[in-house]
């Protein structure tokens, strides 16, 4: 594999396929309401001011990582602001929800192409401080939502588990979502590229949704536009992550999306999907983040469950399967660190 | 197979997976909201009214029948009743919700034991009369919810797509949710085999949320209590079916759960599923009940495609992969349904 660039990142490292020792640890939602420091921070401030914020965004993004030392630093930012900055206006409630769902022509041809140096700026800058800031080692990772799940949350407006609008839309209306996928994919892909040139060293492209749709679905409405994604950062030559939820139906077909890492659940086994995938693609994951509420032995336990599965694997990187979960106890989450960190 | 007591009954010749013509052909929810004749009791009756009502719930179980010639009825009903019926305040507005959540000892150990001749009787007296009045050529179908699914519901309250509140007492106090799943499995053994006694053909055992799990929280905290309703009527030598929504990666463990029929959704190929499982367990499924969004013309097209992968398989129920969502229009069905008539 290629190691340009990987230099003495552990996570890069891993993303290429050519580790050597531990693998990279880092958490999906790593920064967030868990933390006491964040909780402090949130008293006086609302989440989009957090977000909107550089010093707010990168003072919490950079919380876990001074707390448990991560390989990685993901910057503390939400998915839905790019659809707020095409023209969707949204709100926390403290949920995010789309006032106006999409679910005619003329609602999704109004979207508008986002300026990267608009709404959306404040990411750039947080990403720029956070590359400036940390070690080489440390990897700092953007991200965005890919098409089918930004669209998923644009006709729901407020998610609902079954996906029941999208996929009315996907089925009356087929055209009229590739329109707006289409127009979702454009905009990632120069929203990712943007991240990248701001410092981020890798991006990670959460199809969260993608995992309600049967194979042929997902063909469909989902694969084509994260590969127009990928297709639009290749140049880069950062590595690139995606990320589905239930999506142990789906590992062929994720496989071939053009993403150099795969970001799996506690659905599909990590052992499976390498002997399935080879050795030329990174997989991240896949602990369920409930099992945090667990007492930190037996966090550690099946945190080492995963290392010996993995062991000797260089394009392993330790994560969960979702985001850390409000209310999560610190000292389970340092355990789980601490068990990644213990294997060198 | 044993062929006894399937005699002329299509279904329970496929559900012993001995039938030689078509497959027998019901909708999970074939009874609701997307019927005029439906709305038209709706506009009179609250729900809880026209489950309670053996005249009303008859009426509601027939109606689709009426109208497209259904292979099996299912009684009109809902698996929370049983959770009502052991002490646990339920309110419909208009969704289901549990008032007062369970998370504590206290609460758990509170439920009390069901009388099936109490709260749950109407359902067995509708189960006796859909029995009495429809030809023996059509199945009767009873049901319940899965001690994991009720559960669930229970500690959420309302229920919630990423079952954090039941995930977190899996991990938190996992004794005490075995000690629930032990007594809902109780209580769901004794409730289906008054269902089987009063008339039902057959019994389908819902697991919407197992789906959620791991496979080894799976094996843990779903699979032992499946089995022990499945043990408890095995005497009735009725086949019964356990439906599990997004259980793609786990048809093994569901295979070994005393079912005799496994309802897959659309994200597990019903052909791969059948080569897994070899032939001497009943499949149903699969269709995402989202494509009855489609003019009847694709409908029809896509319902031939799951009638083609399957032609000639004796164990072969067609259903969708869940329930008919509300708004579904009548025609679609009727094209669904009359694909798979069509085929004798």
């Amino acid at each position: 594999m290629d190691e340009s660039n990987a230099g003495s990142c552990r996570f890069l490292k891993a993303a290429r396929c050519c580790n050597s020792g531990r693998p990279p640890v880092w958490l999906m939602r790593q920064a967030g309401r868990y933390l006491p420091e964040y909780q402090e921070i949130k008293q006086k401030h609302s989440f989009v001011e957090m977000c909107s914020d550089p010093d707010l965004a990168f003072e919490v993004s950079m919380q876990p990582y001074r707390r448990f030392g991560l390989d990685a630093v993901v910057v503390f930012y939400d998915i839905l602001f790019l659809a707020e900055a095409m023209g969707a206006p949204l709100e926390y409630n403290p949920g995010p929800k789309f006032l106006e769902p999409l679910r005619t022509a003329e609602a999704i041809n109004s979207l508008a192409d986002p300026d990267p140096a608009g709404h959306t700026a404040p990411v750039l800058e947080t990403l720029a401080r956070l590359r400036s800031e940390l070690p080489p080692e440390v990897a700092v990772l953007g991200f965005a939502g890919a098409p089918f799940t930004m669209a998923a949350y644009l006709v729901e407006g407020n998610f609902h588990r079954s996906g029941e609008w999208i996929k009315r839309l996907m089925n009356e209306a087929p055209d009229l979502l590739h329109a707006l996928l289409e127009k979702l994919a454009r905009a990632t892909g120069s929203y990712l590229g943007a991240q990248l040139q701001a410092g981020a060293d890798t991006v990670q492209l959460f199809d969260t949704w993608a995992g309600l749709l049967g194979r042929d679905d997902y063909r469909r409405f989902a694969q084509p536009y994260q590969e127009a994604v990928f297709d639009s950062i290749a140049d880069s030559g950062a590595p690139s992550i995606l990320y589905v939820n239930g999506g142990s139906h789906l590992l062929e077909e994720m496989s071939s999306s053009g993403a150099g890492v795969l970001s799996i659940d506690w659905r599909t086994s990590l052992r499976e999907a390498r002997e399935f995938l080879g050795k030329e693609i990174g997989l991240q994951g896949n602990l369920d983040p409930s099992i945090l509420f667990g007492d930190p032995a037996e966090v550690s336990g099946k945190a080492n469950q995963v290392l010996d599965e993995m062991a000797g694997d260089g394009g392993f990187i330790f994560n969960l399967g979702h985001g850390v979960l409000p209310g999560t106890p610190v000292e389970s989450v340092r355990a789980l660190v601490e068990a990644v960190q213990s294997r060198e």
